[in-house]
């Protein structure tokens, strides 16, 4: 075992300009999934990646298609005593406006000292390549240690309008042991990354009706309840001064961190100067009692996304307007349920409107958090991995935000994923001049090969 | 000078029909401000008013053009030992559509029944006409008691853009011991009614600062203040839950009312029925403490006009604004003035913003309540003319809105104004199907012929 890890690291580290050169391949597809003009450029990319499967020996290479772009599909399996593998990976990329800051060609990749300029070179055309060198790499050195399936999409950047749907319909054909999800990335260059709670959504429009029509603020201002002064009421009324939310019975559900946990987060090199930073506020807010990475990835929230009411252009205009809009949204964290949190805000709501006005609430979406076990044994088996390759303990994160298909894969096929990939926080992603680290991206197909190694079963992992 | 009274009623009784079709010259001319291919209208209108001056035997009648429409005016200056009224007019009109909803043509005059209907009748040719009438009563049996001068203004529903100016570069032509403003109307047609309050107006704009570009709420969303948040949190606090407002020191400079002010307010036939009817609200609001009829017209409010911030349109959409905005108004009574409000505001924000968000105030407009004493002599001389008429004392009313042009001439002319007109409350005004009572339009012109005799020096007023 030990040699065929040793030779597929070896081969790795003899092709890193063939990988190079198999990378600017794809990177020179501008498969932009917003843009009908560029479904050509979706359908040759999805071809692009169906070949790769194939010259890597997977079985069942398919173009499925959907109402948009076509889903990847490849497997091998042929191990029989070993964990599958169920690969996520998405093949489409961003637009590119405004481009004239692009300083290279975005769909010119390009060089330049560390870095590789290109849109998509970190979401995530990127991690997609780190995963097939990997398994090229042992590939060619003796063969898969693990079975191995890939789902690549070419939506992700759309809203994945058609994944959930294939999932559903495609469960034997996706059934595995667990899910790798490398659409992700690191806090920093030297500080590996293991993704293992995401937070989930919650996403409400609210709006409170007041006089029947437009009222003149001279004749009626007094004697009526200004829908848009409810509003604000009540979305005030929604925390308390110690920044927490008060929809009865909101952190019943809220698990709660534990010792280790909270000592494990309070590792991660990412301190208040970096989201002062990142937002450019002046100063950070929050439920008291919690540190900003606690705030972010472990607690629940509510924010208002969106207000409208009355007259907005320029000028004024002496108006009490018929009503008042707030687009809502709760970021929950397990062990909270969207449906659950609606029930909280209509009882926070019957209990704290007026009666002098009407309201509405309407649930726009809502999806769960998810969490992994850090101890269950794929995780363990990247951890594992990062280790070897960057000579440190890797750091655990909880992120802020929902990735719909781990939901989805935990939801519909019942298994947790990895989520571990080699993109860092400056790299433009979703912006002009993205890029990706190439010392990173070849530490990543290494820490991939001895992921894959790790999960063999008699592996000792190293 | 009871003869002269008496022949002038009985000159107004004789010349009914010729009256009405005069109304009707001025009603058939669409001179609409609004649109400028109306502009030939507004001339003919404005040629129209002066044409009449001269009839009346007016001196110095002329146009004197703006910007936009002509302003007319024209004096008669013949009694000196009696008072000077400054007559206040507007010879423009709303638009008309939607035109389907009209069941006579707007530019046709029509009388169904008691009612003459066309865009204008009741706001305000009539109420124009009827002072014309009175003055021609009155000239054509004996000649003018007291002395007049007019001002007819073309663009009162586009705002007075330049009424203001005009006013200030003619003091010495407006030169006058008070003013009369018939632009307004009457309870209800039992129930003479003058307008002896105006509230004013401070009109501003405010928007919070967060971060420094719109924040994937996911990411971000637990460690920065969402200034939709804090503006929703701001403008919660401006009111306690007794309806009143919390800038510091805003109800200092509130002219309290007199236990003789609040009998004289209750006498209104105006009840809260009234008020759910018009407005179509589930219930009523205000400060406690006051009637309705005193939160509307002696009371100062806090209303939020519009309100903007985020993602707005239909569906979801996960951010954290980097700013909101609130376009918030207060009403003002006596003795409160905007730019003292405007510091209170200012104060009230430097108090209550968190650190965490940044502001900016802008103030929009901004003009002061106006009041009439109830016991000067031309305010008791139209108590007294409507008495006469109508066979009862006439309700005195505060009016929740403001008329600019009273607060310019207080402040240019400093004169007061008396506000009387013979509107009624379901003419359809700025809506299809305008109308004028004609009864109480007669009455009107009877009205102002006793208020003219009455202000004659050795008039007793009857």
């Amino acid at each position: 075992m030990a040699d065929q890890r040793a030779n597929a690291l070896q081969y790795a580290r003899s092709n890193k300009e063939k990988f190079l050169s198999t990378f600017k391949e794809i990177l020179a597809v501008p498969s932009i999934s917003t843009d009908k003009t560029h479904m050509p450029d979706i359908q040759r990319a999805a071809e692009w990646l169906a070949l790769q499967l194939r010259n890597l020996g997977m079985q069942k290479v398919q173009l499925f298609s959907t109402t948009q772009s076509p889903i990847v599909y490849g497997e091998c399996l042929g191990v029989p005593a070993a964990p599958t593998v169920l690969i996520y990976g998405h093949y489409d990329v961003q637009p590119v406006d405004p481009l004239d800051l692009w300083k290279t060609g975005p769909f010119e990749p390009t060089v330049i000292g560390d870095d590789i300029f290109a849109r998509g070179a970190s979401d995530m055309k990127g991690q997609a390549v780190i995963t097939l060198k990997a398994v090229e790499s042992l590939a060619q050195t003796g063969g898969l240690p693990i079975n191995i399936k890939w789902l690549f999409e070419g939506e992700e950047e759309v809203g994945s309008p058609n994944l959930e749907a294939f999932i559903a319909s495609h469960t034997d054909l996706l059934a595995c042991d667990f899910a790798v999800n490398p659409d992700s990335g690191m806090i920093g260059r030297d500080y590996p990354t293991i993704t293992y709670g995401l937070r989930g959504l919650a996403y409400f429009e609210l709006r409170v009706f007041g006089p029947a029509h437009d009222l003149h603020s001279g004749m009626y201002g007094g004697v009526v309840h200004n829908p848009a002064n409810v509003l604000a009421e009540l979305i005030a009324g929604m925390h308390d001064d110690a920044g927490r939310i008060t929809l009865p019975g909101f952190y019943t559900s809220v698990r709660e961190l534990s010792v280790e946990e909270r000592q494990e987060l309070a590792r991660l090199p990412i301190d208040d100067k970096h989201y002062l930073e990142q937002t450019g506020v002046p100063g950070l807010y929050g439920e008291a009692g919690f540190t900003a990475n606690e705030q972010t990835g472990a607690r629940p929230t509510l924010d208002v996304n969106g207000l409208l009411s009355g007259f907005t252009s320029e000028g004024s205009k002496t108006v009490i307007p018929t009503w008042a809009m707030a687009k809502l949204s709760t970021r929950l964290v397990p062990d909270q349920d969207p449906e659950e949190v609606h029930q909280q805000l209509l009882r926070y709501l019957e209990q704290n409107a007026p009666d002098d006005v009407r309201w509405e609430l309407k649930t726009l979406t809502g999806n769960p958090a998810s969490i992994s076990d850090r101890n269950n044994p794929a995780v363990q088996a990247m951890a594992k991995a990062l280790e070897s390759v960057w000579g440190q303990r890797p750091y655990f994160k909880r992120e802020g935000g929902s990735i719909p298909v781990v939901g989805d894969m935990q939801r519909l096929l019942s298994v947790e994923s990895v989520i571990c990939g080699f993109g860092l926080p400056d790299d433009n992603v979703h912006a002009p001049n993205e890029k990706q680290n190439l010392p990173t991206w070849y530490r990543g197909i290494d820490a991939y090969i001895h992921f894959f190694m790790n999960l063999k079963p008699d592996s000792n992992g190293r």
